[in-house]
């Protein structure tokens, strides 16, 4: 897929736009207002229609039938009622209700949803009639054949679960239909009463609509008086509930709406990089004028903009025929959007060959198993996708250059590169060899025995007397000398997974006890990560144990969730935290004399565990892997995302690991999450295992139900004895009235402690891959 | 299963013990000291034996191997690793390090596994090692057959989630052998420092093992300083997470350890109901001597221990030998549980007749289907075990007998039982007629052909001309003339769950305009519900549709988690909540002229929100259902937990309903449960669809991160206006630093109003049977 043209812009349509075509004098090329308007839209260099579904008419009539209740006239009312029931049992238009009525109107047209049905209205007859109209709206568009129908916003926190459902039950009733949600990015009524910077079209969702419903979740504060939550996650959050009632079905979709101004910079922004957003809302009137009286947009919504870019969404313009600003004409806005495409930092990244974004067009969000080269012998095609990075094996060369400047002795120096494959590193280390001007030979070891043809051919062809061959695995090959510096490409991208410390165990029966090992270290590290495209790519994969395995990702439409300000418990570390470390040659070898190699694999075995601050609600769906190495002195390589373009920019071998979870976990606003994270290993095989916990910092209270122990009036005086009236059975009570003091002193210690704020635990994952259960890499 | 003797009393015994035994005079019978001691042990009358799996020798040789590191005398370390990775390659015992050898020795032995092994220590290598000693225990444990291994405490939070992923991977590779985790009921630690009542034995849990790691959670308070977090509830949140990570495995269960004095009532222990408690941990020094000097238990402890008899447990009697009390010796402790057991208000309702909880043994926590008597016809021996109740027909008669007496008319009463099955109201009417003295005649409607011969068979032997049969489905039937009072036992364990309110929609059109209905309303109720044991049932129940539909159940190893006390928020209501209502007759009927019968089912459509304050924390498995029904006047009929007594005590023939939740909910103490069900329905099918979200309330602080949004330095004043040395394309940005005013002000304002506490949420369920996925009633 190509990063050209990324964005498609389509046009809003407006009923007062298809009334005016309808009076225009009769089209010889198009039979319908809606035929000749979207032919004068797409004329105008829009890739796309949008429209309403339905009239005023129908408006007025569900109206009618559904919500007029006189309770005065009981005639009337039950005349209404008669009506309704008629079309709750055949619900269907009329022919004035709708917009279009032919296939050839509706091609290619987002349809709109009639934006008024309030399904999630706090009485049940109108939610209850309002599902019926949906069911009705999203039928008649799929007979028109409509690819993707926008549904009203959800107006309530209250009843959002009831829009939820409603939805839910849609995507499961009409099996080919896209539904996508229109939803502000934030709720401009946390704003103070001042007024927008230019009136909203009917067309932008903070108008002409009926909104009985409070948008805001307005909860008692804690001294009992009303107080409203002012919560810029609350959009977000209805969203979270609806997507995770409709389980996250590929079908449903965001529109996000842009009308409310958007901050420069803010946190609770990145959250929506994590989500599946189709459509971009944009009003004309959220354009402002620049000096020269052009419409731009606001800064915040710019760089928002930019960075949805990835998402490849469609922009729906309104009102950009409106006349709302003075320069440019209706055409200005959609050359702003292509303006904002191609400054776009993603979008120029794609573009510009040698970055591992250009590299890795097609793979964005796309789940590979992590290779296993020890247990499968690698194809050449695979070598050379490799061989291609120019920056790992520069910093290789590097590494092994000043190793050989650093190296003391005055002798030959002898090299060994354990695990050559084609020979690539056989080939930066003569080429150091070269520069240090140092006496040097190598021994290059490889098992794949397909590569070996391929090492053998580059020695006859390049190499020549500088290097010896040694066929074998390097865990049990006999080499004929040791070696100064031992050099490898082991590493995958979480460090250890590819079985680099297992292998090199091996190899360090050939190195000399003062030897060098490139790398000399390396490091495993971990971030908690939101992504519904992963959730639900790792869930579908292959069988249930699709979430028992990490995988290869090249993360596109991903958000980390952790921050890297400090929580308030002052627990939490940095939002890439470092898992554990393998260091070559080991400090603390006890090997078997015998053979060399070590008794068992234990001194592998790994955990960590590490606390993350959740700075913005979010879901976690995972974890992302990532590694770091020290070549050798200050050369390293890393894909670590804060310290990858200092050590080695550009670099492409690698993407991350992610280590699915296989339900999401809530984490909200100011929470803590704890991730434990193993690296196992028995006889036969390596696996990871992972956990995690989520907290939250509380306000301490004492339970308030009545269970509170008090000492017992019946249990005695602590100051007395019991008295001679008690019973002669051995069953007697004691008196244990210290024990009663002593519980009531314990829970009575409980809520004094409780009166400041305590970190609670809300949350936590299923342990996965639990036993190797996926068994992934094998020794 | 009889309720007779459901405590098992076991004896633990300890190495001393068995030493001892060694040093006796060899015994004919017993040709090992522990033969000899079991046999000792079940002649004082225990029913079983608990003994230590492994020696001193063991601990010496494992501590010496795992633990000692010098880190002076390398070579001594040298030789101890050496000997660790020998023994870590092929882990097994010597001879001298095991108490038992023979099959016989084990037979019905409860193994201790060392109880020294720190699963959960904070060193990776003593995690690692204890780990491979736990898998060594269990493997001989199991090599003796032994069938319940009682595992070593979790001592640290900070590590409990390595401790779970050790018995998970245990649970995994030892397929039959129980594991039973002992716990502390709480921590003692969060005492005030008082001495112990008595000395601890040492096979209490607070003496004799190695604690490095601290026992509490210690967190940071929010001023930065350290607090210990008092958590009355730690040690469960231990077992949770153990339990979590191992999935529910039916082999885990809990030894809880009673070492500590109970608080007389408290709402913290009640949670411990819906836990697998399989042994309880007691030893002689936690009981007390009472005035005659006998050794009797704290009153909290008491009644812990008679409410916990439900469970059948085996208590785990220690030190009883040890003539801690002056009075009664070693008997004197299993006779005083035996005391509790016979005064275990639970078993005295089992043992005594005319009881629910004597009429349900055998089916506690049994899942069974709801009843569908419209779709099925029903068997006779079900219509005979429901005739059983006495309650509900003597309730029936009074509301019937009062009906009479009531009504105001002269003529000829007419009565109409729908539904009548095999007569049971038909008698009970007429046995109310003949008691009002009241002219009447009754039409008796039954759409079972099976049970209409029934109804046939009893008109000719009992009721004659006073009664007509009617065979037919009360929707569509004809009846010759309408009734003044129609009867019908319609009902559900949560009211319309078998179509009631459809049914009798259909009965109206032969009710006159005035007439009664009994029952004249009915109300469902619900209340969250914590148990592992149906959180298992319903998942293993057929498919894995199994968590979507609700089931009939007699709770017993549950506990209900809301409280009636309110939360801070203010907003919750009591611990069981009514969901919706239904009245016969409707007031609100609208129907087809032509037939009588409602146009749609619309108004049979239901929904309700309810919010549950949740005291103590806990986990979420699903929703009680319960029912009330008023069936005329002041009669009723009522499984409302809390009511249920007062309406209609000792009534047998309904169980309540589990709404199961696919995934448990971890609920914190403290939070807040929103609870959304609704009554589906579409021209064919009825089902219930639910969902649940939690809430905290939580201190507010605001974001750490660096993302706070600030007036863009760049963006130009707001006083001022862009300068002439922009550029002049038309994409210049325009002057939005209003905007950005806007965005710092609506982030500040955030912050403003979380400077106080505001409820959050923090988890949700999925949406449960979507779309009546298991469509489990048919119309």
């Amino acid at each position: 897929m190509s990063w050209e043209n990324t964005t498609s812009i389509s046009s809003l349509l407006t009923l007062q736009d298809i009334t005016r075509a309808a009076k225009e004098p009769p089209n010889p090329d198009a039979s319908t207002p809606v035929l000749a308007l979207s032919a004068q839209v797409r004329s105008k260099g829009y890739d796309l229609v949008c429209l309403p579904l339905t009239t005023e008419k129908w408006k007025k009539r569900w109206t009618e039938m559904c919500l007029i209740s006189t309770g005065v006239d009981s005639t009337t009312d039950m005349v209404a009622e008669r009506r309704a029931e008629a079309w709750r049992a055949k619900p269907g238009f009329l022919l004035d209700e709708v917009t279009m009525t032919e296939l050839e109107e509706a091609e290619g047209v987002t349809a709109l949803i009639s934006e008024w049905l309030e399904l999630d209205a706090a009485d049940d007859w109108v939610r209850h009639d309002a599902e019926i109209a949906l069911r009705q709206e999203l039928a008649y568009a799929s007979y028109l054949n409509v690819q993707t129908a926008i549904l009203p916003p959800p107006r309530s926190r209250e009843y959002v679960s009831s829009y939820a459902r409603t939805i839910n039950a849609c995507l499961k009733s009409a099996p080919y239909i896209h539904l996508s949600v229109r939803l502000a990015i934030y709720n401009p009524t946390v704003l103070e009463a001042s007024p927008m910077p230019s009136p909203p079209l009917p067309s932008s969702l903070f108008a002409g609509s009926p909104t009985p419903s409070t948008p805001r979740l307005v909860v008692p504060d804690d001294r009992g008086g009303e107080t409203s939550v002012v919560n810029l996650d609350a959009t977000w959050e209805m969203w979270d509930t609806i997507r995770s009632i409709c389980d996250y079905n590929t079908r449903l979709s965001l529109t996000l709406d842009l009308t409310p101004p958007l901050p420069v910079k803010s946190g609770f922004l990145s959250k929506w990089k994590a989500e599946p957003i189709r459509h971009l809302f944009l009003p004309a009137s959220t354009f402002i004028a620049n000096s020269k009286g052009y419409p731009v947009l606001p800064k915040g919504t710019q760089s928002f903009i930019r960075e949805s870019m990835t998402h490849r969404p469609i922009v729906i313009l309104s009102g950009a025929n409106a006349g709302l600003h003075t320069r440019g004409g209706e055409l200005a806005y959609s050359q702003y959007l292509r303006h904002l495409e191609k400054t776009s930092p993603a979008i120029q990244a794609a573009l510009t060959s040698g970055t591992v974004e250009n590299f890795a067009q097609g793979y964005q969000d796309y789940l590979q198993a992590p290779l296993q080269p020890l247990m499968d012998n690698l194809q050449s095609v695979t070598y050379q996708t490799f061989e291609q990075d120019p920056v790992k094996y520069h910093n290789y060369e590097e590494a092994i250059y000043q190793a050989l400047a650093d190296w003391q002795g005055e002798d030959l120096i002898i090299l060994c590169v354990a695990g050559a494959g084609r020979g690539p590193l056989v080939a930066r280390a003569l080429s150091a060899i070269e520069r240090s001007g140092r006496d040097a030979f190598i021994y290059v070891v490889e098992k794949n025995p397909n590569a070996y043809i391929t090492l053998q051919a580059r020695k006859e062809a390049e190499w020549g007397d500088k290097v010896k061959l040694l066929f074998g695995d390097m865990r049990f090959l006999e080499v004929p000398e040791k070696a100064d510096i031992l050099i490898s490409e082991l590493l995958g991208s979480f460090g250890d997974n590819e079985l680099s410390p297992e292998c090199l165990d091996g190899a360090m029966r050939f190195l000399k006890a003062d030897g060098i090992s490139i790398p000399s270290s390396y490091t495993a590290h971990l971030a908690p990560l939101s992504s519904s495209k992963l959730y639900n790519e790792s869930r579908a994969s292959k069988d249930d144990k699709g979430s028992e395995t990490p995988y290869v990702v090249m993360f596109q439409a991903v958000n980390l969730l952790s921050g890297d300000g400090a929580s308030s418990s002052g627990r939490c570390g940095p939002q890439v935290q470092e898992c554990w470390e393998f260091e070559h040659p080991r400090k603390d070898a006890v090997v078997d004399e015998r053979t060399g190699l070590p008794l068992t694999n234990s001194h592998n075995a790994r955990s960590a565990k590490l606390e993350f601050f959740i700075p913005h609600a979010g879901v976690l769906h995972g974890l992302a892997g990532y590694f770091e190495a020290v070549l050798y002195g200050n050369i390293g390589l890393s894909i670590h995302p804060h310290r990858k373009d200092r050590i080695s920019k550009d670099m492409l071998s690698w993407f991350p690991l992610f280590f699915p979870f296989k339900e999401p976990l809530y984490l909200p606003s100011n929470s803590e999450l704890t991730v434990s994270i193993w690296r196992m290993t028995n006889q036969r095989q390596v696996w990871y295992e992972w956990h995690a916990e989520a907290f939250l910092n509380v306000v301490g209270a004492p339970p308030a139900d009545s269970d509170v122990p008090l000492p017992s009036p019946n249990g005695g005086s602590f100051f007395g004895s019991p008295g001679p009236a008690r019973s002669p059975s051995p069953f007697v009570d004691g008196n244990d009235s210290a024990f009663d003091r002593r519980s009531f002193r314990m829970d009575s210690y409980s809520y004094e402690a409780s009166g400041g704020s305590k970190l609670v635990k809300i949350g936590h994952t299923s342990l996965h891959n639990p036993g190797g259960r996926s068994s992934w890499i094998g020794l």
